[in-house]
C-alpha cells in the first residue's frame, strides 16, 4: 500500500464536491422566488464551474448554437432550477485554477499547495482503508482464491472466515446477483444486531433499507412524505445542504430551525415550536424533523436529555422524526456520547406504534470513510404495513443498493472482536484515525479561538469545525461592491493568500447578519501546523486591512 | 468456486423482484384514475406481498393499530402511490409460498423445485461471473496485496497490470474516497474509447455520467424533463416497467406506443405520429421518446433503417431521444445487428447539436450480467451546457455512483485483447455464455411457438421471450370470475402444475385483448428440456380443460 501514497490526492480533491453558494434561502423558503431568482440569472449561471468544465474540455460545446435543440431553462423540470446543492461554489472553482496556476507556473502564488479543508472525504486525503474491510471486500468480490494455499498468506484468517460466513448469507453466494431491495437479509440480520449490540434495544431485520450512501435514503424519505410544497420539513439551520436540496427537487418547503450558537449549537424545542407555529399560520402542512446529530456544519453532539425533548416534540405534534446519525462513531470528547434517537424514544417508552422514526446511517463516515463504496442503510420504523409498502415499492424501482456497499455496512456494524486475528491491528487503526481526528480538531479549534473577532464551537464530533467571524464593517462593504456574501470574500482572500480551501457559512445557512464558515478537520496531521500559521498570520493580515 | 454452486440459487430467486402487475394503465395514464383506483383499493392492498412480508416477519406488526402514527395513506405522496412497479406480483408471492411448502413438505406439489422464469438476474440462476473482471475488481478493493508474491500465483499478470492502470486513474488511488460526481475522469475516458471503437464517432468523456446501474440515470432524465402531469414522454406497450415506475414517482404522463406484434415487435413511425398527435391534442406536452433496444420484455433488435426514421421524427418533433440500450451486448441472431443510436445519428449527419440523445447502459445485463455491482452509465449529448450543468447538478446530490462499479463499467467497454494473458479464458468465458443464451432463447422459442393457441417472437436479442397466448373465451371468463388479467390466471394455472414462474403480459402492458407472458432465458441450460416438457404438457391440460 506504500506504493499508493498520498501524491495524487491534490488531484481528486481538486475535483471535491462540497463547497460554496454564495446565497441560502431565507426562512420558510418559498419555491418561487428561489425560482424567479434563478431563472432570472440564467445568462450568468453560465459562468458557473460546470458549464466552465464543460466548455473547457468539450470542444464543441465551446458555441452556445444549441437553438435547435429541444430543451431549454424555460421548460426543464423547474424543481431541478429550484435545487441549490452547494456543490459548484465560486471558492472551489477559484481552488481549481490556483492548482492548475502552481502546476504550470510554480512559485506563481505565495504558497506550494492548495489545502482542501471543504470536503468530508477522508480517504481523498490519503486516510487508509481499515485493513479487515479491505480483505473482506476483495474475498468477497473473487471467492474463487477463497481455497487456494496462497490465499492464507495474503489475507488475515479471520477475514477468510467472515467472507465464507458473508458467501453464506448470499443466496445462491451471488455477489453479482440483485438482491432482496431491502438488502441481502442475512446482512440486515449483522447490521440489525450491530444496532441491538450499540442501543440494548431490539433491533427488526425487516426495518433495515440498505442504500446506496444514507443519500439516497434521504431522498426517499423525502419522496415519501412531500406531495406538494404545502408539505413541509423541519430542519436546521444550518443544515447540511442534502436536506435542502432534496426538498426542492421533491417540491416541497424547508421550515428552517435556528442552532442557538450561544450554547454551542444547541437545539432548543421552543425554537421548533416557534418555527412550527409560523410555518402553520402559512398553511405548511409540517410532516417530519430533519436531526444531524452529530451535527454537520456544526459538530455538535446532542445531550440526551435534549434528545428526549426532541422526541416528546415529535410525539406531540405528529412529526416523523429524520435522524442523521452518519457520524455516530465520530465523537471526540469524554464528556459526550453518541445515542441514537431510537434508543432515546425506547428508553422513554416509546415503542414501534407510538413514533415514526427513521434513522440513516453511512459507510462514508466513522473512522472507515469508506466515501467511495457508497454504502448505508436506513432504518425505519412506526410505520404502519401500508405505508412500509409504500417504502418497499420506491425501494424496489431501483432494483437493489450495490452488494459491495452491503457487505460493507454489514460489517462496519460488526467489526473484529476481541480474539480474532485481525482485533489488534483493527484496533489499532481505529484508534489511531479517531484520536488524530481528535487532536486535529482540538488544535485547529484552538488555532480559530485564537483568531481576533472569531469564536469557535467545541469540537465536539463529526467532521467539521463552524467558527464565527465578526467581520469588519469595512470587510462588509468590500464583499457587498464585490457582489458576493461576506464570508464568501473572507474565504477568498483566504484561499488567495494561503491556498487553504474552507466553505463560507451561506453555502449552509445561518442567522442573517451572522458570518462563518466551515473546515473540515481531516487534512493530515502534518500538515496542520502550517495550516495554523498561515490561516493566523492570514488572519493578522486581513482585520488589520480591514478594521478600519 | 466450486464451493459456490447454485444449491442456494432457489432462495434467493424466491426474492426476485419483476413479477406480475394484474392491471395495467390504459393508454395515455391519467394520474387521477390511477390515483383513485390504487387509494380506494388501500384496504386490499393490505393484502400485497411486501405487506404480508412485513406482518409475517415483524412481530408487533400484526396489529393494525398505528393510528397515533402520522404518516398515513390520505397524506402520503401521491405519486408514490400513483407508481407501479410490475415488482409484488401475485405470481411471486405465490410461488414463494409454493416453495415454502416444498420447504416443508416436499412432495406436496406435483414438482420438487420452483423455477424462476421471472427476472433478468443472471448470476442467481448460476451463471458465473466474468473472471477477469473479478480478479480487477478484487485487486483495486484490497491494493496492499499488488505487490506480493503470492499474487502472482492467484491473479493474471494482466489483471494485475489492469488494477495498477485503474488505480493510477483514480486521484490519490483512493478507491475509497468521493470521486467526481460523473464518476472518475480516467475511467470515462476508457469508457468514451470503447464508444468510439464500437461506434466509429468519437464519444467525449465529458459527456458519460457513470451511475450506480441504469435506472438512476433514467430517473435523473425523468426528473430533468418532466415538470408537471403536461409533461409526457412517448414508450413502447409493451414497455420494462421501470419507465411506467419513473413517469409516475416524477408526475409525468406517459405517452404510449404500441410495438407491432405482427412485424416482431416493429416500431412503426405512423405509430408514433398518431400517438404524439393524439397527446398532442389532449394538452400533453411530449418531451422525449424512450426506445428500448435490443427489446424488454419483447426481445427484438431494431433494423437500422427504422432507427434512423426514428432519428428523423425525433428530431422534426423536437423530442429527446432516450435509448435504453443496456441489452447491447445480447443478440443471438447473425441477420441483426447492434446499432447505437449515437452511431446512427451521426452516420445521418447529426451532429452534436442537431439532436438530444441519451444512451443508457447497465453492467447489469451483456453475458456478465453483474446485476449486484449497480454499474452502468448514460452518455448525454445534444444538450446545451446550460441544461448539462442543471444534469451536473442533479448528479452531484448524492455525490457520485459506486466505485467498484464505475470500475467494473470501464471493464466491460474495454475487456482483455488478443495477446492479453487472460484473453483466451476471458473469450471462451463470454462465447460459453452467449453461445448458451442463443441456444436457450432458440430452444424456448421453438417450444412455445409449438404450443396450441401460442405464436412467439423470434428470440433475436436481450434475455426475454414475451409470446402471444390466444385464449379460449372459457378461460377469459374463467379468469373474470377469479377478478384476474386472464394471462395472470394462466401465468398462476402454469406455476401451480409446474412451478415454472413467468411474468403475466399486463406487467408490461399489451394491446387490449390481447395475453402475453414474459419468460426469460436464463434457467441453467440442462434445466431446459424439463421446462420446455413440463410446459408443454400442462399447456395441453390447460387447453383441454378450457376449449369449451
Amino acid at each position: 500500500m506504500r506504493r499508493f501514497v498520498a501524491d495524487k490526492a491534490k488531484t481528486l480533491i481538486n475535483r471535491s464536491r462540497t463547497t460554496c453558494s454564495s446565497s441560502f434561502p431565507p426562512p420558510i423558503i418559498t419555491s418561487t422566488s428561489v425560482l424567479q431568482r434563478l431563472t432570472s440569472s440564467s445568462s450568468s449561471s453560465s459562468q458557473s464551474p460546470a458549464v466552465l468544465r464543460f466548455l473547457s474540455t468539450s470542444s464543441d460545446s465551446m458555441s452556445s448554437d444549441y437553438s435547435s435543440t429541444p430543451v431549454t431553462l424555460n421548460n426543464v423540470n423547474p424543481k431541478v432550477l429550484k435545487c441549490e446543492y452547494a456543490v459548484r461554489g465560486e471558492i472551489v472553482n477559484l481552488a481549481q485554477k490556483l492548482q492548475q496556476d502552481l502546476k504550470e507556473n510554480p512559485g506563481s502564488h505565495p504558497f506550494d499547495e492548495i489545502l482542501y479543508c471543504n470536503i468530508g472525504n477522508p480517504q481523498s486525503l490519503a486516510q487508509q482503508p481499515i485493513t479487515f474491510f479491505r480483505e473482506v471486500l476483495a474475498l468477497c468480490d473473487h471467492p474463487l482464491i477463497l481455497d487456494k494455499s496462497e490465499t492464507q498468506g495474503l489475507f488475515s484468517a479471520d477475514s477468510i472466515e467472515r467472507a465464507f460466513q458473508i458467501l453464506d448469507q448470499i443466496p445462491g453466494r451471488a455477489t453479482g446477483a440483485y438482491s432482496h431491495s431491502q438488502g441481502i437479509k442475512g446482512l440486515r440480520d449483522t447490521i440489525a444486531s450491530g444496532i441491538e449490540a450499540r442501543d440494548g434495544f431490539p433491533a427488526d431485520p425487516n426495518d433495515i433499507f440498505l442504500t446506496d450512501g444514507a443519500s439516497p435514503a434521504v431522498h426517499m424519505m423525502m419522496q415519501l412524505l412531500i406531495g406538494s410544497e404545502n408539505d413541509g420539513i423541519l430542519c436546521p439551520i444550518p443544515q447540511y445542504p442534502l436536506y435542502s436540496a432534496s426538498i426542492a427537487l421533491h417540491g416541497g418547503t424547508l421550515v428552517p430551525y435556528y442552532l442557538d450558537e450561544e450554547t454551542g449549537w444547541g437545539l432548543e424545542v421552543s425554537e421548533l415550536e416557534n418555527q412550527l407555529k409560523t410555518a402553520k399560520s402559512k398553511g405548511i402542512n409540517v410532516r417530519a424533523l430533519a436531526v444531524i446529530n452529530p451535527g454537520n456544519p456544526t459538530g455538535q453532539v446532542l445531550a440526551e436529555a435534549n434528545q428526549r425533548e426532541i422526541v416528546e416534540f415529535c410525539k406531540k405534534e405528529g412529526l416523523v422524526l429524520l435522524a442523521d446519525e452518519v457520524y455516530q462513531e465520530n465523537v471526540y470528547v469524554p464528556e459526550k456520547q453518541f445515542h441514537s434517537f431510537k434508543k432515546v424514544a425506547r428508553s422513554m417508552g416509546f415503542g414501534e406504534k407510538d413514533i415514526s422514526l427513521v434513522s440513516f446511517q453511512s459507510v462514508s463516515k466513522g473512522f472507515y470513510g469508506e466515501c467511495g463504496k457508497r454504502g448505508g442503510y436506513m432504518e425505519v420504523t412506526g410505520f404502519s404495513p401500508e405505508i412500509r409498502e409504500q417504502i418497499y415499492k420506491v425501494a424496489s424501482v431501483n432494483l437493489c443498493s450495490n452488494i459491495s456497499g452491503q457487505i460493507l455496512a454489514s460489517l462496519v456494524m460488526s467489526p473484529p472482536k476481541v480474539g480474532d486475528e485481525s482485533y489488534e491491528s483493527f484496533a489499532a487503526e481505529k484508534e489511531g484515525i479517531l484520536s488524530s481526528l481528535a487532536r486535529r480538531a482540538k488544535t485547529l479549534e484552538d488555532a480559530f479561538s485564537n483568531l481576533e473577532g472569531v469564536t469557535c464551537n467545541k469540537a465536539e464530533g463529526a467532521m467539521y469545525l463552524f467558527p464565527r467571524i465578526n467581520l469588519p464593517d469595512k470587510a462588509i462593504k468590500a464583499a457587498e461592491e464585490a457582489k458576493i456574501a461576506p464570508d464568501a470574500f473572507y474565504a477568498r482572500h483566504l484561499l488567495n493568500a494561503t491556498g487553504i480551501v474552507v466553505v463560507p457559512g451561506s453555502g449552509f445557512g445561518q442567522r442573517p447578519g451572522t458570518w462563518h464558515f466551515r473546515c473540515t478537520i481531516l487534512p493530515q496531521e502534518e500538515k496542520i501546523p502550517a495550516i495554523v500559521s498561515r490561516l493566523t498570520e492570514f488572519h493578522k493580515l486581513f482585520m488589520d486591512e480591514f478594521r478600519g
